[in-house]
C-alpha cells in the first residue's frame, strides 16, 4: 500500500486533533523559543566567532530543519503569517550563506572551516538530509520552491563529491537520514540521480566497513539481519533500506528488512515500542535484555520505528505494520512530550526509582549512577527529539490512510477525513478511549479497515472478509465497527530476565503504568492477579481514561529475612496511561507489576 | 562473655580442620608467593628506586602484616621452620629499616620520604595497626618479643605525634584498624597509654569532621547510629567502638553500637552476610537497597562483621552475635576463597549473568558496564582480602568458645577441644553437614550451648534451660544434641525491591545457590514453590551437601509479548553451597529464586 499525501487528510477532532492543536499553540513555539535562547536560530546568521558563547554544534542545522518541517506541515494545514515569517527568515539565511558550490553547514563554515566532509561521525550528511526533508515539506505545503532549489543545489554537490569524485574522507553517512531525504526528493521530482545517490550510500555500507556496527557499516546491508548499534541511526537506515527495496522491487532485500523488524519487535523492543536498551551508545544491546529503569528508548528511536513500519507496509498489505505504528504513536513517541506541550523526554524508561539517584550517599549528585532524568526538560544540549515531535505530530495524519490500487486502507482510527478527487472516507470515533468507530465512505471501491492486533472481538454493521489483519468491505457506505477493548494483562517471553513473574496492563493500544504519587512508594511490592473488576475512569488529568484495579501490596515485616513471605494487604491501584507519566512532579513509576493469580 | 585465647582451642577435625589444613598447605604459601611476585615481600628491603617496577603501594605493609598474623597462628598451632624463617626475615627487615624514632612505613620512606603523617587517605595508620596486630599474634604464638617491641616503639611515636604534639596533618585514621590494634596491645600489655590513644582516635572523630562519612568522621561516634561509608572501614571502626565501650562499661556507646548492628543486619546486609552494597566507594548505600548482581560484599567486610559481632558479644551474652559470626564464616567470608585454596574473590555478588558483561556489543571489553569479576584471582592490585583469609581461617578457633565467669559458651560447632587448666570441653560433630553435636565436658560448672537462630527444633540428652538463645546446662557431662536442619526457604522484607516474589534456600547455616552449569541458562526463569521432596546429597565436589529440589522453568514462547504467562515445565534443580560458586569455570549464578506456591 502507498501512503496518502498529507494534503488529502484532515484531522477533525478527538485525541490527535487535541495533540495537533497543542503542537500549533504551544510546542512549535516552545521549541523555537528554546532554540532561539540557545543560539540555534541566530547561528543561521553565520556570525559566531571563536570564544563567543553558543558555539554552533555539529547537529544544530538538523534541529532547526526538523522544526522547519514541522512548521511546514502546520502552514500546509492552516496559514500562519508569524510562523511563515520565521521559516522564511531561516530560508533567507540559508540562501545568503549557502556557498557558491551549494554547500550548506553552519558548523563546518563558522567553527571548522576548510574541514568539510572529513569526519564521518560529525552529522554533516544527517544535517543535509533533514534540511532537504524540510525543503520538500515546505514546497509540498506552500508551493514555494526557493528552499527546495537551494537544497537541490546542495544535493547536487553531495552527489558530485561522494559519487562522482569520491573526494570525501568517508563514503557513507555516519548518522543515516540523508538516504531517506534523497528517496523522498526522488519521489517528489522524479530525478533519478537522487535515487542513485541514495542507492550508493546504502550499497556502499560495509564494502568495506567504516565502523564496527555502531553506525551500521559493519556489513553490507544485505547481510544486516540483526539490529545493532545506535538505535535512531539504525531505524533511519532500515527505513531507507525498505523504501529502496520497495522502489526496486528487491524481494531479497525486503526480506532482510522484515528480518530486522522481527529481530527488533520480537527480541529487543520494550512493550512501549521503545528501542535502544542502553544509554551506552544510545544503542541496541543483546536479545531479551530489557532493563526498565535504564531503558534508553529515545523518543527519536520510536519515531524511526514509525517510519520503518510505514516503509515496510509499502510492499506488504499486512496490518501488523500499522499495529506497530499505533504502539509507537501512543506509547513510544508521546511520552517524549509533556501534557503541557512544552517539555520533553529524550529517554523514556519504563521504571523510575527516585532513591536510586542519590543512593551513593557520600557522592555528589553528579557522581551518582547514570540514570534517565525524571522530569521533562524544555531543551537538551542534544535536542533532536523536540522538533522531531513537532514534525511527527503535525504530520501524523499521513499514517491514517493508505491505498493500493482501488483498495483504501484505514490504518489508524481518529476523527478525520480523507479525500481524493470524488472519493472520501470520514472517520468518527472516540478512539482510543472507546472502541466504537464509524466510517462513512463515498465512492470507495474497496475498504480495508485495520483490525488492531490487540483486539480479540469486533462487531461490524456490514459484512467483511479478513485479509492479513484487515477487515475488507466491498463498496462500503456507512460502517459501524466496535473493537472490544477490555483491560488486559500482557506477559513477556521467559527469556526476558527483567519480566519474570510480572505483567503489564494495557487497554486497546494504550499501555498503563503505576506512579507512586497515586499508589505509594515501593511499587515493586505491588502485585495483581487478574483484570477482574477493573474500572475504566474518565480522568481529565490524562490523555486517556485511567484504570482502577484491585491488587495487593506486600507489607513491611519485622526482620530483613524471614521464614515466610511478607504479608499482603488488598489495595485498589490506579493505573495511568504510561505516556503521561511524570506530569505531576517527580515520582517512582513502573509499567511491569508482579503477577500472581 | 570473653573470647577465649586461641591457644586454648584445638580444631581437631571436620569442616574447619579441612579449611585450616588447606590454609597451611596451600593458601598461606600461595599468598606469600604472589606477594613475592608482585614485589610486596622485597619491598621490605627498602631498596626500591624511582622508575623501577613494583613501586611500593601505600597499603602493601598491611598486606604483608596480615599474612604474618596468619603465619603466626599457624606457627602457634604447629612449628614450621620454613614459615618461621619467612616471618623472621620480614622482622629482620623491619628492625633494619625502622627509623630511629620508631617510624615504620615502606611507602613513606622509599616513595614519598619526608611526607609522613600528611595524608589521611593514605592508609599509614592502617598499616601500623596491622603490623601491631601481627606483632601481638607472633608474640602470643611463639613467645618471641622482638617484633612486639619494635611495634611498641612505633606505637609510642604515633602516641607522641597524634596525642601529645598533635603535629600530624590529620587527627584520626583515614582507614580504621589501628584502634583495634591499640586495644589489643593494651589488653596484652596492660599499658594504659595504648588504650588512651585508641580512645583519642575514637572520640576525636567528627570533632570536627574530617570527611563526609566515607571514612566515618562525619559525626562523633556517639551520634553514629547508621552505618555509612566504606564498609570495611566502618566494620573496623564499629568493632573498636564496641571494644572501647566494653572496656569502659559505657552503656550508652554500647547501645549506639547495637543500633549500628541493627541498621546493618536489618536494612543493609545481604543474606550471605555480605555488606557494602556498591563498588562506588566500596560502601553502604541506602536501606533495603540490595541489588544482587552488583553487590560489592568485600570479603574483608564480612570479616569485619565477624570482629564486630564478637566485640558486641563481650558485653551481651546473646546468641545472636554468634549466629551472625556463623552466617559470615560460612557464607560471607568463605566465598572469597576457591576450593583449591589459591584464588580469591574480593567482591562476592549474589547473582552472575555472564552476558551482561559483553552486552554493549560495540564497546570493547574494558568499556562495558562495571560488574564484579566471575572467576577468583590469585592476587589483586589491592590484595587485602587474601591475607585476611589467611589470618581468619588460621585463627577461626577463637570464635568457637567463650566464657563469662563460671559459664563456658560453645558458640560454633566444629570438632575441637577447649582446655583451660583442668577444664575441658570436647565437641564432636559433622556440622554443618549434620545437626548432631556431642559435647564432652570435664569440670565445667555451667555450659551455654548456642541454639542456632535458624533452628526451630532441638533435642538434647540432658535437661537445659534457655537464656538469650543459649541452652544452659549445669555441671554437664556428656551431652548429645541434635539441631534439626531441614532445607528451608527464606524470604525478604517487602521493602527490598530486588527480592519481591523471590526466596532463597538455606539448610542449617549454609546458603545455597543455583549455577547455570547445573541448571541451564536464564536462571531467573526458574521458580520453586516449597522445599517438599528436597534431597540432601553428599557431593564431594563441594564443601557441604548439595540439595536437589523440584521446581519449574518457564519456557520460551512464540512472541516477545503475550496474553498469557509463559508455559512451565517441572524440573529438578541442583542447589550448591553459595560459598562454592564459580569453582567449576564461569557460569551464571543466582541465590534468589522466584517463589510461587
Amino acid at each position: 500500500m502507498k501512503k496518502t499525501a498529507l494534503g488529502n487528510v484532515r484531522v477533525t477532532g478527538g485525541f490527535w486533533k487535541e495533540k495537533q492543536d497543542l503542537n500549533r499553540k504551544v510546542t512549535i513555539g516552545a521549541v523555537y523559543d528554546r532554540f532561539y535562547d540557545t543560539g540555534r536560530v541566530t547561528a543561521f546568521s553565520f556570525n559566531w566567532k571563536a570564544g563567543e558563547p553558543n558555539k554552533p554544534h555539529i547537529f544544530w542545522d538538523s534541529d532547526i530543519a526538523k522544526w522547519m518541517e514541522g512548521a511546514a506541515y502546520l502552514l500546509g494545514e492552516r496559514w500562519d503569517e508569524e510562523l511563515s515569517a520565521k521559516v522564511e527568515w531561516l530560508i533567507d539565511r540559508i540562501e545568503e550563506h549557502q556557498e557558491p558550490d551549494g554547500y550548506f553547514n553552519i558548523y563546518y563554515t563558522v567553527v571548522e572551516p576548510g574541514r568539510r566532509f572529513t569526519n564521518r561521525g560529525y552529522h554533516e550528511l544527517y544535517c543535509a538530509g533533514h534540511l532537504i526533508e524540510a525543503a520538500i515539506a515546505y514546497y509540498e505545503a506552500t508551493g514555494r520552491d526557493r528552499f527546495l532549489h537551494l537544497m537541490e543545489k546542495y544535493a547536487d554537490l553531495i552527489y558530485r563529491v561522494f559519487l562522482v569524485e569520491k573526494s570525501a574522507a568517508f563514503r557513507t553517512p555516519g548518522h543515516e537520514e540523508l538516504e531517506l531525504a534523497l528517496i523522498r526528493l526522488f519521489r517528489l521530482t522524479g530525478e533519478k540521480k537522487w535515487f542513485e545517490l541514495a542507492k550508493y550510500f546504502l550499497e556502499e555500507r560495509g564494502n568495506p566497513p567504516e565502523d564496527n556496527g555502531y553506525a551500521q557499516s559493519h556489513l553490507p546491508i544485505r547481510r544486516q539481519t540483526e539490529a545493532v548499534g545506535h538505535a535512531v541511526r539504525a531505524g533511519y537506515l532500515y527505513t531507507a533500506m525498505a523504501e529502496y527495496a520497495a522502489e526496486t522491487g528487491d524481494e531479497e532485500l525486503m526480506a532482510t528488512c522484515r528480518a530486522l523488524l522481527r529481530d527488533i519487535t520480537e527480541r529487543k523492543m520494550y512493550l512501549s515500542g521503545g528501542i535502544g536498551q542502553s544509554y551506552m551508545g544510545e544503542a541496541f544491546t543483546i536479545p531479551y535484555d530489557l532493563p526498565d529503569a535504564t531503558a534508553y528508548n529515545e523518543t527519536c528511536a520510536s519515531i524511526s520505528m514509525i517510519l520503518f513500519a510505514d516503509a515496510l507496509a509499502e510492499s506488504d498489505n499486512d496490518a501488523r505494520y500499522a499495529d506497530l505504528i499505533e504502539r509507537e504513536m501512543y506509547n513510544g513517541m508521546l511520552p517524549g512530550l509533556s501534557l503541557s506541550g512544552d517539555a520533553f523526554f529524550y529517554e523514556n524508561p519504563l521504571e523510575i526509582v527516585l532513591s536510586d539517584r542519590t543512593k551513593h550517599i557520600h557522592l555528589p549528585n553528579n557522581e551518582q549512577e547514570r540514570l534517565p532524568i525524571t522530569q521533562r526538560k524544555k531543551v537538551f544540549d542534544c535536542s533532536c527529539c523536540p522538533p522531531n515531535l513537532n514534525r511527527m505530530i503535525a504530520g501524523i495524519g499521513r499514517y491514517f490512510y493508505a491505498k493500493d490500487g482501488e483498495t483504501y486502507f484505514v490504518n489508524q482510527f481518529a476523527d478525520s477525513v480523507f479525500t481524493e478527487e470524488d472519493r472520501k472516507i470520514e472517520v468518527k470515533t472516540d478512539y482510543p478511549a472507546d472502541g466504537g468507530v464509524e466510517i462513512r465512505c463515498e465512492n470507495i471501491p474497496r475498504l480495508a479497515v485495520r483490525m488492531p492486533g490487540w483486539c480479540r472481538r469486533v462487531t461490524a454493521s456490514a459484512a467483511y472478509k479478513k485479509e492479513k489483519g484487515y477487515l475488507i468491505f466491498d463498496r462500503p457506505g456507512v460502517i459501524s465497527l466496535r473493537f472490544s477493548m477490555p483491560p488486559r494483562l500482557v506477559f513477556a517471553d521467559a527469556r526476558v530476565r527483567s519480566y519474570h513473574g510480572k505483567c503489564a496492563l494495557m487497554r486497546g493500544p494504550i499501555l498503563y503504568a503505576l506512579e507512586a504519587i497515586d499508589n505509594g512508594e515501593n511499587l515493586q511490592a505491588i502485585g495483581i492477579g487478574s483484570v477482574k473488576g477493573a474500572k475504566i475512569c474518565k480522568d481529565d488529568r490524562f490523555d486517556h481514561p485511567t484504570i482502577r484495579l484491585n491488587g495487593y501490596r506486600e507489607l513491611p515485616g519485622k526482620a530483613l529475612y524471614m521464614s515466610r513471605p511478607p504479608k499482603r494487604k488488598e489495595t485498589e491501584l490506579l493505573f495511568i496511561p504510561y505516556a503521561d507519566f511524570a506530569n505531576r512532579g517527580e515520582s517512582d513509576m513502573t509499567v511491569w507489576v508482579r503477577y500472581e493469580k
